[in-house]
């Protein structure tokens, strides 16, 4: 069996991750052509003689057959693709603000030069919900998507609900164990939400919703005394991604709701997301996991590997 | 495309179910070139011309490349899929009791003619246990697998709990619902639950348990009072399935069991069933869905005869 030869752009918490992985499993027979990070202190074995580059068109032009994209943000992540797919590469990316935002190009682009874009781990971390939506959608006419999609808003809320506490320590003790970023601005605005709904969308129903008409609260209006309210009517406030297709549009909503403890989300807590599928002949299916994470989401990125194996 | 030419042996719920929707899909390109019953009253439209049989031997001689057997039970279930193995085909099934009592045999005389066997609704309805679980084990040493596989166990339960209502009375809604069966034997002794943890088990780990080896009292010994008392404490009685592998061997249990508001199982009510995993990078997944019924489990076995298309 011939290896699968991959270059990997980005070594931070999930480039790191795969690295390790793939470093330990030599029996899938994955082979690391070319490893790139703009910081050139990125701490990978030196006897490994992997060769590390600083400088991304360097990946690009080795014979890797498969641009695994992980540094995230529009740029240079766009020009990596665009130049990857022209260079006759396969990708792997968990970029959702730029699959979001610019996905009917790309997606347009790699049908135009046969290639793929695969993008498991840009929803829902270590949930396969992109490899099951696409399975279950050839079968049945997908109804509506549910999600809590975003573990950062997730781990607050449920901090504030279950300790008592205000928003802003809520936010602290997500920073101090690592749920959330310095700055949190992209979670806390919905906006990684909205991505991650936007993919869902593109997946399930083949249609890009145009990120800027998508508005969201996310989650900055809810005050302790909206979750104590919830609380003492026996519910519970969570950062809900919807997606329903009523006759050809599929429209999107994310939004602070409150649930009840009928709902599939109620006891989705901290850094664990969860999707909600309806459709014709399954029903109703849940698939809840970690949602971001080096290991739990570099996992997704090498599930998508496997894939272009024949 | 060629369309892909399927026999289905067993018009029951399900089998009809999926007989129903294949009619429906045309664009599927799923050809049904025989059905086959014992019993000549199914209704089926006779403007379809299927060619429809009460004799299976006449099923597996057609040019059927894939035999649907949904017959369920030992014989002649066990005789059909050998000799459609021998005649060169490819076999889907739901029967969980037949892979689980003689899968061994069956799935080593599909290696040796170089065809499959596939059972993703033998186990969890509509869930698709058993294609996630063979895609995460490529990349990740599983731990365990913990499940609520039964559904008719677990509406009793959840009745009883919900309405404190005896184990009869919540036998008799089940039955009168159409989640027992009139002999509910097999669901209550928790052999039924048995076969499908056997069932993860092999996909998991590869090895066969030995289905005389496991002793279950299912949920014959659950008294209202046991459940009241688990009530009391603020937990809930559920029957759950548990695989774990310690060293080489993994060992499995099949008990009633008392678990709190923690649980992923917790919230796992009536007919749904659900399954996590633990593995090595991904950490903990969850797949919840319905565990039985026509349309959940034939679209479950048409998730199988798609993945036949190169």
């Amino acid at each position: 069996m011939k290896p699968l030869k991959v270059g990997i752009i980005g070594l931070g918490t999930v480039g790191l991750s795969l690295y390790k992985i793939l470093k330990k499993r030599k029996d899938l027979n994955i082979e690391i052509v070319s490893l790139c990070d703009k910081n050139n202190k990125v701490k990978i074995h030196k006897q490994d003689r992997y060769k590390f580059e600083t400088d991304y068109k360097k990946t690009l032009n080795s014979d890797a057959e498969i641009i695994i994209e992980l540094i995230g943000g529009l740029n240079p992540a766009e020009t990596i693709i665009k130049k990857a797919l022209k260079n006759g590469k396969n990708i792997i990316t968990a970029n959702k603000e730029l699959l979001a935002k610019k996905g009917k190009n790309l997606f347009n682009l790699a049908d135009k030069k046969n290639k793929s874009i695969k993008y498991e781990a840009s929803v829902g971390g270590a949930i396969p919900i992109i490899s099951n939506l696409k399975r279950l959608k050839t079968i049945n006419t997908i109804k509506s998507i549910k999600g809590i999609l975003n573990g950062t808003t997730n781990y607050i809320l449920s901090q504030m609900h279950t300790n008592d506490i205000s928003f802003s320590l809520a936010l602290q003790k997500a920073q101090k164990n690592g749920f959330a970023e310095e700055n949190p601005a992209l979670d806390i605005s919905g906006k990684d939400a909205i991505y991650k709904t936007i993919l869902l969308t593109f997946t399930a129903f083949n249609k890009w919703i145009n990120f800027s008409n998508v508005k969201s609260n996310g989650i900055k209006k809810i005050s302790i005394e909206d979750i104590q309210k919830a609380k003492s009517s026996g519910k519970k406030i969570k950062l809900i991604c919807t997606v329903k297709k009523l006759d050809h549009n599929p429209t999107i909503k994310v939004a602070a709701e409150e649930i009840d403890a009928s709902s599939n989300f109620y006891n989705i807590e901290n850094e664990f997301n969860a999707v909600e599928i309806n459709g014709e002949f399954f029903d109703s299916l849940l698939f809840k996991g970690k949602g971001a994470g080096g290991f739990p989401t570099a996992s997704s990125v090498l599930s998508n590997i496997l894939e272009f194996r024949p």
